[in-house]
C-alpha cells in the first residue's frame, strides 16, 4: 500500500464521527495499534486490546464512546459507536484514494457476442469472453480472461476479477464481487448407477446469486439439477468453497474457506460457518446457526447456536494413546457398566 | 431451464418404458414430486418417498413396477425397472432439446500450433491454446480459454469446459467431461530435503485418464513423478478434489468434492468416497470400499465395506466437556482398570 | 516420459558420485526398484526397502555408502551420501534432456502494457496479460493465459504455468514455480457486521513471496488487510491450499494439499504440515513443528514436535458404537468418579 496522505479533517468530512484532535493532522497509513507509527491512524474494536491504547504510537485512534477518555488522554481520537465498522468504511475510502479508478470500455482482445447486451460504463478486460444473449449491467467490470456464458446475467456494479467463469443461464445480482478462479455454474455431481457404469444426470438448473454477494477465489458453485442453486443477498463466501447443486443459502450468511455444502441443503440467514467445515446433503439449517471450523454437520439443525465436532489436537504420543483407547470406547463403557452392576456397589448406574 | 414442451408420446418414443396415460399429455418441465405441477413429469426412485405419490401434482410419474398401481391410481405413469436411471436418461434427452447444439470450428482468437492434429467436427473456443504435437479427437469441444499442452491427447467426443488446463504429455480418453478450472498434469509435490532447503524432484510422468470420466471444477490431478497418475474408465470426480502424483483410481469409482488422495495410493474399482474425505499416501484400497465424509483413511483396506472416522458434532458446550474428557481418555481407561483390579471386585477385567 | 538414453558416464560427469560399473552402460529411464528394468536407473533412499536390492532388475542403483556392498553385489551402483537428493538432482538433469528448452519472446496474442518492464530472455505465452507497471525479471516464463496485475513484480527465473493470477502490487521472488490456477493476491475475507449486512474491509496490503518458492495448482494466497501476507524463501505449497490474509510462513516450510491457514497466523521455519490440516487464525507456530493430516490446530504451539488430532477410522458399525459413546463421554467420566468414590473402594481417585 502506497502512502496517500490525508488529514483527519478530510477523513471526518468523508466518514463522519467526532474528532478530538487537530483536523490538520496528517495520516499516511492505516495500521493495527501495535504496529502503528506517528503517521498512522488505528482503531480499537475489541475492548480486550484497550491496554494497547497506552502504548500505541498512532497519530489517531478510532474508538467507541466507552474508550474515548483513555484514547483522548494519549492523543487524537475519533469517537464513533462502532469503531470496527468505521474502520471498514475507512478502508473503502482509502482504497478509493490509492487505487486508480477502473477504466471503461471493451478491450480489443475481448470476444463479445453481437447479441450480448452491455450496460453503460462497463469494462470488459483483455481476453474476456461474453457469449450470446449475456446481459451485463451498468458499471460492471469483467476482469481479464473471464468468461460469461450464453444468456448469463451480471447485475449493475458487479465486479468479476480476472479468470472468473460464469456459465450459461446463471445470474449474478448487483454490487457483487467474484474473485479469480471462481467457477459459477459447473455441473452438479449427479449420476444414476447402472451395470455399465454411471449415467450422467444433466444438470438442467442454473445458479441465482442475489445482490451484494462476495465469492472467493477458486470457489465453486454448481448449477442445480432441476431447480436452481441459490445464494440470497449479502452472502459472503471465502476461497476454495464448494457449493453443490440445489443448495440454498440465506441472506447475510458468511462461510469461511475450504468449506463444502453438499447437494440440496438449505442454510438459513445470518449463519456463520467457519473454515473447512462440511455440511452433508438434504439438510435444513436454521437461521443464526454457527458452525465451528472442521466440523461435519450430519443432521438438520433447528435451533440457533454454536455447533462443534472436532477431535482436539495433542502431541502425537498423547494422541496415539487416547485414539487407541477411543477405538475401544464402547467396550470401556461396558466395563464401567459391569463395575456399576457389581453387588458390592451401592451406586445407581448413571442413565 | 426454459420450458421445452414435449408430449409423453415423444418421450416414450425416445426413451422407451411402459406408458399408462395419454400420449398427447404435454410436459413442460422435469421436477421433484413435491415441487411438480400439472405440466411436470416427476419420478419415484426411492421407495421411502412413495407417500408423496398421493399428493404430487405431476402430470406423470416415472415409477418401478412395485409402485405402478399406486402411480396409476393418481394419473399418468411410466413404468420402468430403474426409475432413477430412466430419469437420468430423460435429463439427457431434455438437455438435447433445450440447449443449442455445439458449434464446430476453430475460433479466430484461439492459438493452435501448426503441428497440432485436430479431428473432424472439433470446436476450439475463443482464446483456447493448443500446443505443438497435441492431438484432438473427433467431435472434441475445447472451451474458451482452455489450454492443451505439448503432445497432450484428447479423445473423441470429450468436452473441456472453459478455462481447463491439460498439461503436456497428458492423455484424456473418449467422451470425458472436464469442468472449468480443472488442472490436469501440474507437477506432483516432490522434494528431497537438503541443508540448503528442498531440492525439487522433477515430475517426469504424466496423467492418463480413461474413457467416460468426468472431472469437476477446480479439481487437480497431478502428473506422476516417474510413472503416470492413472484414472480408469468411468471414474467420476466432483469439484475441488486433489489427486496427487502416481495415484491410481479403478474404474467406475466416484469421489465427492474436496477430497484429497495422497501420492501413490491405489484405489480399487466401484468405490465411493464421500466429500472432504482424505486418503494418505502409499495405501491400497480394495474394490467396493465406501468411505464416509470427512474420514481420514490411514491404512490400506482389503475388505469391501463402509468405513468412517468422524467426530460427532454437538452443541458447543457439550462438545467442550466431551472433548476435554477425550484428552484424558487413556487415563480414564487406567482408572477403570484400577477399579476392576480392586480386591472387592469379583469381575474379570475386560481384555 | 520418452526415453532419452544416457550413459552412466554422462550421468556421473554431470552429477558426480562414485560409480561402480561400466560408464558406457546405457540408461533409458528412471524407475523405482520394483518396476525398474535392465534399461533403468533406480535408487535406494529408505533402508527399509533394502531387500528390494536383491530382486530389482535395474541396470544401476543409487545407494548410500552403507548399502554399497549389497548394491555392488548385484550390478552397477552409484554411491553417494544422500541417494534421495541425488535422485532429485538426477530428475532435474533428465528433465533438461527430455523436455524442449523454453522459448523466449512475447506471443503476439499476449497483452502487455506499454510501461510494463520485461527483463532479458523472458517468455510471455499466448493470451497472457501483463498490466501497467508490472516488472518481469530476466528469464521469467509467463504461461499461456496468465495474468500479472498492475505494479506486480516477478523475480528472475520464476515460472508461472498457464492460467496463473498474480494480482496488483504482489511480489514473487526469484526461481519460483507457480502452478496453473493459483491465485495470488485475491482479497482477504474481511467484513464488519452491521445491521444492514456486512461492510467490506478493503484489503489494502498485498502478497510478498520470497525466492525458491513453489505454489501448487489452484492454491490461493490472499492479500493482506493492512500489512502483507508473506511467504519466506524456500516455502513449498501443494495444490488447493488456502493461505488467508496476513499469514506469515517461515522459510523452508512445506505444506501439503488442501490445507488452510486462517488469517494473521504466523508459522515458523522448517515446519511440515500434512494434507487437509487446518490452522485457525491469530496463532503463532514455532519452527520445526509438524502437523499430521486432517488435524485442526486451535492454539499456538511453542515447542517443535509432531501434533495430531484425528478421529481414527473404523468399519462403520464400530464407529457408530464408539461415536455414540463419545457423545456421553463426560457422563462416563462422572460414572467412573462415582465408582472411585464409593466407600468400599480403597483406591485413590486419579487426578
Amino acid at each position: 500500500m502506497k502512502p496517500a496522505p490525508a488529514t483527519l479533517g478530510e477523513l471526518i468530512a468523508a466518514l463522519g464521527g467526532d474528532l478530538f484532535g487537530a483536523p490538520e493532522t496528517r495520516i499516511e497509513r492505516i495500521a493495527p495499534l501495535d504496529v502503528a507509527d506517528a503517521a498512522s491512524i488505528s482503531f480499537l474494536a475489541n475492548p480486550k486490546y484497550q491496554a494497547q491504547l497506552a502504548s500505541t504510537a498512532a497519530a489517531c485512534v478510532i474508538v467507541a464512546p466507552a474508550a474515548a477518555d483513555a484514547a483522548r488522554a494519549r492523543g487524537a481520537a475519533i469517537v464513533t459507536p462502532d469503531p470496527y465498522r468505521y474502520f471498514a468504511r475507512l478502508t473503502q475510502w482509502w482504497a478509493g484514494r490509492v487505487r486508480p479508478a477502473a477504466a471503461t470500455g471493451v478491450h480489443p482482445s475481448a470476444v463479445v457476442a453481437e447479441d450480448a447486451v452491455l450496460g453503460d460504463g462497463v469494462l470488459i478486460g483483455p481476453q474476456a469472453v461474453i457469449e450470446s444473449g449475456a446481459r451485463i449491467g451498468d458499471g460492471v467490470q469483467i476482469g481479464a480472461g473471464s468468461f460469461v456464458g450464453r444468456n448469463a446475467q451480471i447485475g449493475a456494479g458487479t465486479r468479476l476479477a480476472p479468470r472468473v467463469v460464469v456459465s450459461f443461464d446463471c445470474q449474478i445480482g448487483e454490487r457483487c464481487i467474484v474473485h479469480s478462479g471462481a467457477v459459477i455454474g459447473a455441473d452438479g455431481f449427479g449420476f444414476a448407477p447402472s451395470p455399465e457404469g454411471y449415467v450422467k444426470i444433466e444438470q438442467l438448473g442454473a445458479v441465482r446469486i442475489g445482490n451484494d454477494v462476495e465469492i472467493g477465489a477458486n470457489t465453486c458453485i454448481d448449477r442445480g439439477a432441476l431447480g436452481d442453486t441459490v445464494l440470497e443477498d449479502g452472502v459472503k463466501l471465502d476461497n476454495l468453497i464448494q457449493i453443490a447443486h440445489n443448495v440454498h443459502i440465506g441472506r447475510h450468511t458468511a462461510i469461511a474457506g475450504c468449506t463444502a455444502i453438499a447437494g440440496s441443503t438449505r442454510i438459513g440467514a445470518y449463519c456463520t460457518i467457519a473454515g473447512a467445515a462440511n455440511i452433508v446433503g438434504h439438510l435444513t439449517i436454521a437461521d443464526k446457526v454457527h458452525v465451528s471450523a472442521c466440523t461435519l454437520i450430519t443432521r438438520s439443525i433447528s435451533e440457533p447456536g454454536l455447533y462443534t465436532g472436532v477431535y482436539p489436537f495433542e502431541d502425537n504420543a498423547s494422541w496415539e494413546k487416547n485414539a487407541a483407547t477411543l477405538r475401544r470406547l464402547h467396550q470401556l463403557r461396558d466395563r464401567v457398566r459391569t463395575l456399576e452392576a457389581a453387588p458390592h456397589s451401592n451406586k445407581t448406574p448413571a442413565p
